[in-house]
């Protein structure tokens, strides 16, 4: 079995197993008492926030623990919101951040807040202008991702933490894709990280909100972790987390260069060894660990499952796989083709072979996925003006192999018109339009869903 | 080192560790997932939430995993209070709650609620009647322990769940102290607990909901369990939360009657041993491995410290200990000494020779602390008719150690004034004169603090 879904949780690291176990023992006491097991326990405590502190690069009376990065996002987020009240309820978030940065921002929305979602380019990342631009007389917060957790894009956090510091705005940088790389550049004021995704423990979130940044904690008081995550301390678990993050970050320059080159040759080969592949994110600016691609005429969930038959576990933002049935917001505010969609992300120590074995296996997942759902294979072209594709009551990716099916029943200047009430087709069919160099007129609502005309040029 | 202070944390249970470390290797992955590791790790998390429903006594679907027994009750209180807001806004708790539940009660008084502390007796314990005059056509819930944390003393939960019920008034019971012992009676609405208390690990809280009672999660969305506890789930730990639980129970009856013994023979023997304690809880109605009492002329943070060197690790609810230098709530609410508080908690399996070698030492350990103190020693009486004494600025025990020392001073029927601007002396003074057959005459304003109007009587 190849695990290549780090992105959503990396299997736990040698040394914080080896944490875990021996603090286990000596980590179970309170660690506000103040006789022999409680001093014992504070000064695990102790030490791992200053270890954690020295790798995010803050003071370690700045640093607090929370029960997860949600968690540290949800607190983090409220917190300096509410701090700076004063100023103004505005709040900056990019389009493509974590659900936590998203679902807390419809939660300050619908307080009464007011928010600007920051737009990204085709590759996933946001303008430093944008954010620029962005900025009003009454924020109060920005929320910028360190990189994205879906298609691996960097982002420019330094340098839009240097805009938000000449505005005199608070950045948050959500950083939990990648702490365990390296420190966040730039003058940012909060952020938050969670161990489970750098090979620690799941239980543990870290928040650092930098001196001198307004923050007022919410929620009834609780005295533990500077009164910012209530709770009896995961100790064991912070241990564990603040031990792992030390150790890969030791080998984190060596392992970031030979995972980037693994990943490297998936973003050349897929396309190769797979017709209409779209490999999406920024190919420059991006993780070491993480490489995305959308294959048209596949249904996600059901090449998910194929590979995981192979023995590979990779995770997917397209439409057919969320409980919701809908696109992955990412792709959605990329506006790239969502179909089909893979996020290959390879923890630490990825064997090369491991990825030689995926490249091989892959072509043939996809041919039985898209066999299974009749995907198109070359048509005679026929002459005739216009055609309706009537595709109403059909998931995604139907309604675009019926397009891909007829778009050669037209003539070259000629128009389809795609009938579908499928939100995913709205990203699909333009994406195609431009995978296949074909224009993509628009769409015009029709009954019981929406048309969308595709022109053939070729 | 004998550690006898279970009910701030327990020592981990074998069984937890084994679980801890088995669900390791097989539960870091994300349950929400579809592969493999995705499967089994949603397969541990289901095993887990059955054992554990089974044994709080609700089904799996009702009870959801938190980071701890504090967010349980936050969580609880604040999606009870919200679900029910249309029937008003009016909650009721007991005066000796955990401060998790007070607090959320002062945020909920704080955001325009309305709330009523409902008194207990000088045992500790809510009289049932209490509860019934309390609830009111705008209560939306009412909030009480199985049994109180600093003393021991079981509450009348199911009697007060049939009150509630028959009001239509949901009753969220903190079980945080007896889970392990066994389930709550009683129709209760809401209930949480915490691992850690029964020897699971840190890092997991229980909240159970039951169905149809109106539930309305606050914060940011969250798709995890039943969107009740935002972020990753802190597997291995549930795994390990809900096994060791599982374990205890196993042990309960056969242990609870052993550590009863040991408690009774504290209860019996301590005041034997050492003059002038008060021995406070229900004698009867209470945890089996709980007991607690007071010293007077004690400062309970230096008998603490005593008693650790002795290789005792006890905690207290006295004034002087607290961070805040304000009596521990629940001895205020009881009326009962508070100075020189100890509370032992015995762990499961604590051995009865440790029980008697702390008996053996305690009488010393006090008996250094009053020495240092300059407690007092019988004094030849003296004809006055009045006396004041000025303990301005002194803190805990030293104002009842000098009213000691000069109550001898006055003839029996005169008075003695205490001047004094600690706050623990509105409770330890009267504690005194109950303990010493004096009369407390009452407290009135003087300059800089309060004088205390002691009548001798013998």
């Amino acid at each position: 079995m190849s695990y290549f879904d780090a992105a959503s949780s990396a299997p736990l690291h040698p040394v914080a197993r080896q944490a875990l176990l021996a603090s286990l023992d000596e980590g179970w006491a309170d660690p506000a008492r103040l006789y022999r097991e409680g001093r014992r326990a504070r000064m695990l405590l102790d030490a791992a926030r200053e270890a954690a502190a020295e790798a995010v690069g803050c003071r370690p009376d700045e640093l607090t623990f929370t029960s997860s990065g949600t968690r540290a996002v949800h607190t983090g987020m409220a917190g300096a919101l509410a701090g700076r009240r004063r100023v103004g309820r505005h709040l900056i978030v990019s389009a493509v951040e974590h659900s936590s940065v998203l679902h807390s921002a419809e939660d300050w929305e619908t307080a009464g807040g007011a928010v600007t979602t920051v737009a990204v380019d085709r590759t996933g990342a946001v303008a430093v202008e944008a954010y620029e631009t962005a900025v009003r007389p009454d924020t109060a917060l920005a929320c910028l991702q360190s990189a994205n957790h879906e298609v691996g894009t960097e982002q420019p956090v330094a340098a839009v933490a240097e805009v938000c510091r000449a505005a005199g705005v608070p950045l948050l940088v959500d950083a939990a894709q990648t702490l365990g790389w390296a420190a966040v550049a730039g003058p940012w004021s909060l952020l938050t990280a969670s161990a489970h995704k750098w090979g620690g423990p799941s239980g543990v979130g870290l928040l650092a909100v930098r001196k001198g940044v307004r923050f007022a904690a919410q929620g009834p008081v609780d005295e533990r972790e500077s009164g910012r995550a209530a709770g009896f301390e995961n100790l064991p678990a912070i241990v564990a987390a603040a031990a792992s993050l030390r150790a890969v970050r030791a080998e984190a320059a060596q392992e970031a260069v030979r995972l980037r080159e693994l990943t490297e040759r998936i973003r050349a080969r897929v396309p190769q060894l797979v017709a209409d592949v779209e490999v999406v994110g920024d190919p420059v600016r991006r993780l070491p660990g993480v490489v995305t691609f959308s294959c048209l005429y596949v249904d996600g969930e059901t090449l998910l499952h194929e590979l995981d038959r192979a023995g590979f576990s990779v995770s997917s933002g397209s439409s057919c796989t969320s409980s919701t049935l809908t696109p992955s917001h990412v792709l959605r505010a990329m506006g790239v083709l969502s179909e089909g969609n893979v996020r290959v992300s390879l923890p630490a120590g990825t064997p090369a072979e491991e990825v030689e074995r995926f490249l091989s296996v892959l072509p043939g997942a996809v041919a039985v996925v898209r066999e299974k759902l009749g995907a198109p294979v070359p048509v005679t072209v026929r002459e005739r003006d216009a055609l309706v594709v009537n595709a109403l009551g059909k998931r995604c990716p139907i309604p675009v192999i019926e397009l891909a099916k007829v778009i050669g029943d037209v003539q070259v200047g000629a128009t389809v018109r795609v009938l579908s009430d499928d939100e995913a087709a709205r990203l699909d069919i333009p994406a195609w339009c431009e995978m296949r160099g074909q224009e993509y007129v628009g769409e015009e609502a029709a009954e019981n869903g929406t048309a969308y005309l595709i022109r053939r040029l070729s």
